[in-house]
């Protein structure tokens, strides 16, 4: 493939099929990463296999693996599939921190499918979540670089003290803005960085060019997960492909409530405190809830924080020469913002 | 410390406090062991360092990293704390799986203590467990041996396969023995025969020693979850720290069960498959179950089948040379039946 070397002529436009753009500049890898993480799923226990097809076939965006195979070959790797098999590594502890979410926020809906959880019990994702954590560190092990494992060991931990940090501002709506952020870091920030770097790591770049994709991944991450935020309150449950209001059925305090909250009249304060932290909820709570982040502006400035992001995912990229790789990066976390309609 | 050097002078009588002299022998490395538990357990998250502090507080017998400090000891091992941080991450390993375990089986005791899942709630076990699996991947990824994390990982993916099949087998009395004992090599025996195993390994000691020790801890664990497995429905509530019929209430058919099935007359079977297949249960049935079990000699039996695993187990040290250590690990397999009154 001869992406990685391909003279930068980028359109500024960004197209919102950024994401499938990037795949097809690496529909090789994605196509052997694929196969990788279907292969390696495979246990003696029947229903391990089943769970693990049923989630796989959801597909999701793989939005994770790719952003290792792009950083990998954008950074001149090709010693090898070093990279598909770290990509799948990311795609299995992913999976694993999905099917214990849809456990823990008690959800219907994953990738547009019923959840794990819907479908089979709570038991079973617990479980098969484990194994699918076990076996991407596995993975890791076969690949066999100590700087890998610790990159990826670190960020798992972080996204689990992302998850209960979760857990404990729920509920809270004396969250701080920053606290709010820590737990975005966490639960989705960090395995995006881990998952560009490692890129960097596979191609035996300088620690420079690994820092810039850790930092890069970051801030797509964080960009990613305020949207997504957004959308909570914003999407179509189809384009979404989870319900919408999950997040303010479950009592979460997003960034779009917590600017509505601290903009709010004190009429509109005891709202929110009634339907997030005592959790009564009537079918008109969400509705009006929308209406109040309509008046304060909240999604719009929600997603204006994660263009700040954005843009600093992309300068992020500067160091690496112009690529068709690097631009479609860059394309990427517009793409982010985009979502929002 | 000079136990394993000192020659065997070995009491066939096996005593009851064989766990209380192993944890004598190796006095220094065991308040090494949970200091390194304690310190590592640290987290910038409040609600993680409250729920280690809860498991940990309430002790256990801590008999899986006493497992990886004498098989060191025993092997040798003198050049550092490579076994005690080795030891802090199997703890760690296996206060992940308990916490999952209590709310799979929606356990209400642990160690004699309230479950986290009791005091908390399900979420909470669920993120401080993958936490607490996250941080002993990261403590060997600071040991820096693949060899050591290779071990642990696969024990790690045979435990998660184990636990998925007790899901699959539960409720189910056709399940086999052989079935059976699946789900025990992987629930239980998996994660003692890689405890004892990264003993030999930091000894640096040959294949046939870390095989030796495998097979030590492998059967050693078979028989421990045998003799559970009869506690069950044998053991004092106090003595046992968990509640008794547990396994009977949540359906679990374990051997117990298996050979009372088996020997069974028709009427026998039927309640059987009543009580555990339908779930529809009485206060007279635990008693009555406990009944069947006397009458078929199951208890007995089961002792007995763990004591072939001990006999097995304890065969396996034979190609090291006497010691105290080896001594007291013979002796903590006796230990293992004489649990049963």
């Amino acid at each position: 493939m001869s992406a990685e070397v391909t003279p930068s002529n980028h359109d500024q436009a960004a197209p919102r099929d950024a994401l499938t753009k990037l795949a097809g500049l690496l529909q090789a890898d994605m196509e052997a990463c694929s196969k990788a993480i279907v292969s390696r799923m495979d246990s003696p226990v029947a229903l391990i296999g089943q769970v693990a097809a049923h989630i796989v076939a959801a597909g999701g965006k793989r939005l994770r693996p790719l952003l290792t195979l792009a950083a990998a070959r954008m950074c001149g790797y090709a010693g090898g599939q070093r990279h598909v098999h770290l990509a799948a590594c990311v795609e299995f502890i992913h999976t694993a921190t999905l099917l214990h979410d849809d456990v823990v926020d008690e959800s219907r809906l994953r990738r547009g499918l019923d959840s794990a959880n819907a479908i089979f019990d709570n038991k079973t994702p617990i479980l098969v979540g484990d194994f699918m954590f076990a076996r991407a560190f596995q993975l890791m092990v076969e690949d066999g670089s100590l700087h890998v494992l610790r990159i990826l060991c670190t960020a798992s931990a972080t996204i689990a003290e992302g998850e209960v940090l979760q857990l404990v501002t729920q509920h809270d709506l004396t969250t701080t803005e920053e606290r709010y952020l820590d737990v975005v870091r966490g639960k989705t920030a960090a395995l995006f960085s881990a998952a560009a770097q490692v890129g960097a790591v596979v191609a035996a770049r300088p620690l420079a060019e690994e820092d810039a994709l850790a930092s890069y991944g970051q801030d797509l991450g964080i960009a990613f997960q305020l949207v997504d935020d957004a959308l909570d309150y914003a999407a179509d449950q189809a384009v979404l492909g989870k319900t919408v209001g999950d997040d303010f059925r479950e009592g979460k305090v997003t960034l779009p409530v917590l600017i509505a909250y601290a903009d709010g009249t004190e009429e509109e304060r005891a709202f929110w405190r009634r339907v997030l932290e005592d959790g009564t909820q009537t079918d008109e709570d969400l509705p009006h809830a929308m209406q109040l982040l309509e008046r304060h502006r909240a999604i719009a400035r929600t997603v204006e924080r994660a263009a700040g992001f954005v843009r600093s995912a992309q300068a992020a990229l500067s160091i690496f020469p112009p690529s068709a790789l690097r631009d479609a990066l860059t394309d990427v976390a517009t793409y982010t913002i985009q979502r929002v309609h």
